[in-house]
């Protein structure tokens, strides 16, 4: 049995992991980073203190503790770099060690849920597999010969950030054309508005949330389904960009599988199908089979199932 | 011992391969792709059994024999596709076996130049290295876990084939904004020339060359580093667009090095310095360590020495 946790800007969530990717015991505590680094250490370690004797008193053995984050860790689970927290050089899982007597192993969230879905959901299996986390931002991993492409300072899968086009407005990471800045869910909303603000269309999508309201991007994908045109044209743009990013992949790493997860792919086969044209026609080798497109199967959980998968696929390659 | 072929649009270059990456007995002869496959393969077969008995005759084992093509073969050395040789579904590896008695590999051009700077060269010992062929179009080829990532149709490592920004053209494959428009040699000397078109600007570069003369990539560098203000111009949006993609990258694999090759990094420092500057502004996670970005070291050898050493790293993984 495992133990996995996912950390995120707004929820610190844990549970049991069975071996089936099932997870049982969950608990989920409030971030607030602001309240800084120890308090949180503090809450991950009673999330593992709590869990870890309903395993003992069942005789259960713990195989693997895993942490993921919104960031990047090395191999020794130094916290590198995690923006969303505030976290530079953080001796996480040295700390985690001190606060519950266990290995912990801290990886990139978008990482691990690569692993969920490789260990048990649309990847399973694959020998090349990359996963795009379809978030407020975006994320991304990828397997390769069975095992997580780290990389080698841990900085790799960062897909959100690979440059794809020219954008009005730069990213987060002070770069422009980031694929994040287009097939994200605020790039979505943002293009959407920029939409609203120039053209001199209506917007059903817009009438429905009222003056004062939010437009977010589940309500322009439900408005684009039912055929409002200024919401088609902005799921149209980020369908034309998220294939971009795709063919990108494939051109590179020529994988067997790419799996979209995160809430903009709850679309669904709205998004999925119109994506897989743009991708067939942009491909380089037309006609050779290419990387199937797939949703992932895993939806909030992936955080906490990929989590407690870490130390598997860091220690053993492939057999 | 081993022999290497590289199979390019003009010459089919073969040689003996010692253990260091030395080239002997080198043979070329003039491709001719309009002569059609067959006479193709002749020579090619030509070239492998005019060196095989100069290497038996010292008693010398032939451990490997490979053949670059600039297109895409799948592991069974059938060619899937070899657009400038204007061949498609060849079985290479099959035919070169009945005209010389050997098993023989085939790999793209650009895959194999990457296993000699692998084997020898500017990422040796790498676990992940990437190399990038700026030529006439845009090659690439990735090592990870000290093996040659072909994917899994064989089609992977088209780095020149990434989308990383829009262009004034659109690239050979069909896309906009692929990094082979923008960093090969052809699309500096395309860019030049919209510049001169375009700007009030007198260029020496254009005078020098005269008014029926063509303005070739090492002109432009040559000029650029004497201060022709458009050939500056054209060389920094090549390495603006270059340094894009290499981040791009680095944010994916966050491999230990990469390479530049190819006619066009025969600009040297001028061209790494002013590249590895943007690369630093660019990148994701600063101040962690990244890739290295070097020059390659085999020249124009790369194609031979790389091709020899397929059988190698497509069978042996790491150990």
């Amino acid at each position: 049995m495992r133990i996995g946790i996912d950390v995120g800007a707004t929820g610190i969530a844990g549970g049991i992991v069975g071996s089936e990717g099932s997870v049982m015991r969950e608990l989920v505590i409030a971030t607030r980073p602001e309240r800084g680094y120890e308090r949180i250490v503090m809450d991950i370690a009673y999330i593992i203190n709590t869990l870890k004797p309903r395993l003992q008193e069942n005789g259960v053995k713990i195989e693997n503790v895993g942490v993921g984050i919104p960031g990047i860790a090395d191999e020794k689970g130094d916290v590198i770099y995690c923006v969303n927290l505030g976290w530079k050089g953080m001796p996480l899982g040295r700390d985690l060690k001190k606060l519950t007597g266990l290995e912990v192993f801290i990886e990139n969230d978008a990482n691990a849920a690569a692993l969920a879905e490789h260990a048990y959901g649309s990847m399973k299996g694959a020998d090349c597999g990359v996963m795009l986390t379809l978030g407020s931002g975006v994320g991304g991993g990828i397997v390769i010969g069975g095992r997580l492409h780290r990389g080698f300072s841990g900085a790799g899968g960062e897909i959100g950030h690979m440059a794809v086009g020219e954008n009005f407005y730069n990213c987060t990471c002070g770069r422009n054309g980031c694929l994040e800045t287009f097939a994200s869910a605020r790039a979505l909303e943002r293009y959407f508005m920029k939409l609203v603000e120039y053209a001199d269309e209506e917007s059903s999508a817009l009438q429905a949330v009222g003056e004062a309201g939010v437009v977010d991007a589940r309500t322009i994908f439900e408005f684009a389904k039912r055929g409002d045109l200024l919401s088609l044209m902005a799921v149209s743009r980020l369908s034309r960009y998220l294939a971009k990013g795709i063919v990108n992949i494939i051109n590179m790493l020529d994988p067997e599988v790419i799996v979209l997860g995160g809430g903009v792919s709850k679309a669904g086969d709205f998004l999925l199908d119109m994506t897989r044209e743009q991708v067939e026609r942009e491909v380089l080798y037309k006609g050779v089979r290419h990387a199937e497109i797939k949703l992932a199967e895993f939806g909030d959980k992936a955080g906490i199932v990929g989590a407690s998968l870490i130390p598997t696929y860091n220690a053993n390659p492939k057999e």
